[in-house]
């Protein structure tokens, strides 16, 4: 079968394609746009078109399936409308394929099904890869790092074990934390930062992001760049040095370069920090010691900032998605595990997804 | 003498003439407007023409009087390239008028001088507040909480007792906050938040300000909420409270009023917290108990932020700038400061200023 698993995300939107036969991925196509939803809501359906003709190019699509978590975007006064504005434009983009769409008990649920009840297709992202992650081990931890938010999904016995059915249950149980690779304010990362003169207090202004953190790190390239900037001026480090001196209101001309990198080395760790911290929350409310579980990471930051957190929090194995399904996949890993719910849904049965 | 002075914020422009005679003031006008500088630098000149318009009519200026902050905006690069740029705005603005600048020892510079070291007139806005306070009060502790920051400025024997010379530096001092009564990212004020189901993460998006916060408990009144809405939404109690239970990524259909109201309080003792121990720290360093020290409180936020803080640090006594000079001159108390300096100068000698 071919068809196309939709990743909806407030900043980007992902798509993965894939044709399988006889339960096995036979082609894999993946793509991933920035598409910063609150700003035009009403563009999603061509920007799923134009993912579509990217992965899919002309073939017929037997199944589009979706999940979503665009709806928390502040263009929707609730999530109940987002919802339902999203699927809309999911329609208008494909009106004449069959779509479903995840929930939170990672089934698939047709549109009028997931309209009636957007509480339970809302923010179901993690579903579909605790999904994905439950075929790869029986019991294990899953940490994806996208480029805003970062899920944390558990897998007992093979089944997802995840006790939060929304963000804010997840919020509190330490399922979801509100950190990622790309798009993640320092001001809301840190609240001082250690300098040469002193600790100090810094702006709360949005004035750089993780993205700067990363690059000048070299966590990420310019091209892994790929959301805008806070200032609108370029993505080359010397542009991300001068952005990350304004957080605690300097410039370039006040700080040096070494100075500036010891700053993003203290937002970096604080990240990793509170990845690990939601990551032992979560394996302490399943009574597991760190060296009885496996961590999955996947994500865009599965390297430097999941598997980080998972040593820090004590893990000793650490699997990368990366290594079985190749970076660019790991990269969207929930829009390909989207993808691999719906071919099993029209299959009837496993799919070996593995390289 | 009849001058206007300026204070060029990052967010909004504010403007006071005064018309003074023998050492009085005899008029003054103040007005503010929203100007966030970071999206059109180009257009300063224009936003200084209308505020002139507005307080000075068609009157004849003696002097025209500037202090600014805004070269801190990620328009420029550096705080040189900005404190530069804004210059050739105010000259633009008055090609025919006598201008003077703020600097950090509050003194009025020309500007060639001011553009030969621009690191002695940015953010040289407390300056100004510090000088007009002395006259007040000889011993005391200034606390000025405009919409996005709040400077703290000790006065000792009649003189400024600031320590930091810049930014950086008064932030690591406590002298500045970066705390305010509009504008400020409640994600970057606090890091999690108590809920009925327990603590919580946050979203670090823009999802709601601190203005939301002040509105949903009645510090400021939809017109006091000046500056723009997270979302583009309205300045309605209903769209701010829409926008705060973003912050845990809910929505008003799955927190109640009574919840999110609660998350208000929180975040709005946050921000009394981080100035009140700033206020402590300052207080500190010059060995004064806050017994024996006054606090003068201005800014839009002087009253719900700085004299509420100002008791949580333990001072007793509290002079409210507002009712010296009026509510409207108190929260452009820097303007009317900048104007009172160049007054001044040019009358060479004191001017009275309290009614």
């Amino acid at each position: 079968v071919n068809l196309i698993g939709f990743d909806i995300g407030g900043a980007n939107t992902k798509a993965a394609y894939i044709a399988t036969r006889n339960g096995c991925v036979e082609q894999t196509v993946t793509a991933s746009e920035y598409f910063p939803i609150w700003k035009h809501p009403e563009k999603l359906a061509a920007t799923l078109k134009r993912l579509t003709r990217k992965v899919a190019m002309a073939k017929h699509l037997d199944l589009v399936a979706v999940t979503m978590t665009a709806e928390l975007a502040d263009a929707y006064e609730t999530k109940r409308e987002g919802v339902n504005r999203i699927l809309t434009q999911v329609e208008n983009a494909f009106p004449s394929t069959r779509i479903l769409v995840v929930d939170v008990d990672a089934k698939l649920r047709a549109i009028e099904e997931a309209r009636r009840e957007p509480s339970k297709v809302a923010a179901a992202n993690w579903a579909a890869t605790g999904w994905l992650a439950a075929q790869l081990e029986c019991d294990c931890v899953v940490v994806d790092v996208g480029s805003t938010t970062t899920s944390i999904i558990p897998i007992k016995n093979g089944a997802i074990a995840a006790e939060g059915k929304n963000d804010l249950e997840k919020l509190i149980l330490g399922e979801l934390v509100y950190t990622g690779s790309l798009r993640t304010n320092v001001a809301a990362t840190v609240n001082v930062i250690p300098t040469a003169k002193g600790l100090t207090r810094i702006s709360s202004e949005l004035f750089a992001q993780s993205a700067d953190v990363q690059l000048i790190l070299g966590n990420i390239s310019q091209t892994d760049y790929t959301v805008e900037t806070p200032d609108g001026n370029g993505k080359t480090r010397a542009a991300a040095l001068a952005r990350l001196a304004r957080v605690v209101c300097a410039d370039t001309e006040m700080l040096n370069e070494a100075e500036i990198v010891h700053i993003a080395q203290y937002v970096y760790e604080a990240q990793v920090k509170q990845i690990a911290e939601a990551l032992a929350q979560v394996c302490n409310r399943l009574k597991n010691k760190p060296n009885d579980l496996t961590v999955v990471v996947t994500g865009l930051g599965r390297n430097f900032l999941a598997h980080k957190a998972a040593l820090q929090a004590g893990f000793a194995e650490v699997v990368d998605l990366g290594e079985l399904v190749g970076g660019d996949v790991a990269r969207v890993s929930t829009a390909f595990a989207v993808a691999l719910m719906g071919a099993s849904y029209l299959e009837g049965g496993v799919i070996r997804w593995t390289r």
